[in-house]
């Protein structure tokens, strides 16, 4: 008896502390979304639409400042294909910080973009802030579930007609 | 020895069931989410800067369209109180979709922005998209960390002086 439940306790023992949700791999966590960062950028930069909507979820949400919201894989390409037709467009991306708790993430920083129209005339800069929102794949992979900009500049003013 | 044994089982079974994390009380932290949202929004139209920087964490980041960056308690009070002394204003929000995992929310919808001059003149209307992040304080509240918004609407363009 005393045998019995001496192995009992062994096994309730291990089965508690197998029942111990495995401490959340913060710092992974953090590089992989790094890296879904990084494919951005170099995405954005080969001015490849098909791979910028790589890093998205199938019904991810792009609010781009000054753009309609493009839902949805088809309808980033989209506006991504409409981007690179018209002009060459690079991207500097610099995070300023980012958070994980269990499977939502998110991302926060600044970025510049210069876009030197294909037709010819002088590259323009555009200046502005993101916040990105990410899930936890069912492969554990991370997607952009949400993405928004804007610029920190007020919009021109509005000529009044007189 | 029996019975030590046996007590010893009992005591390791409760310190193993309680050692088991409680469940997430998602539809208690959803509508948490919701009242801080209400909060915003009544302190909003009812122009009171202070009640509005109270949804925020101490250290929150406001990436208004168009607005610099205001970062922390005071910055958040100066910006609203600015606008709030040059215009009436009030402000309808439609949430589109929250979410929560661990001690981190988001929240994304829309807004429409009503702001009429208090030097008298027509009223403007502002429409815009919001995506805005929330964390769990160690007090067991939500306070928003991260509030961006932006407008569809391109930017008027600059006259180009011709």
């Amino acid at each position: 008896m005393k045998k019995i439940l001496m192995l009992s306790f062994v096994v309730l023992l291990s089965g508690c502390m197998s029942s111990t949700p495995p401490e959340p791999d913060r710092s992974g966590d953090l590089s992989a979304i790094s890296s879904v960062r990084d494919s951005f950028i170099a995405a954005f930069n080969a001015n490849d639409a098909e791979m910028v909507a790589n890093i998205y979820s199938d019904d991810a949400v792009v609010m781009g400042g000054g753009q309609p919201t493009a839902q949805g894989r088809q309808a980033i390409v989209d506006s991504n294909k409409a981007l690179f037709d018209q002009f060459a467009a690079k991207i500097l991306v610099t995070p300023d910080f980012t958070d994980v708790s269990g499977d939502i993430a998110y991302d926060r920083g600044t970025f510049a973009m210069e876009l030197t129209p294909k037709a010819g005339g002088p590259a323009v800069t555009n200046e502005g802030r993101y916040l990105v929102v990410l899930q936890r794949q069912a492969d554990g992979s991370w997607k952009v579930t949400n993405d928004m900009d804007n610029s920190a500049m007020a919009p021109a003013p509005v000529p009044d007609g007189k």
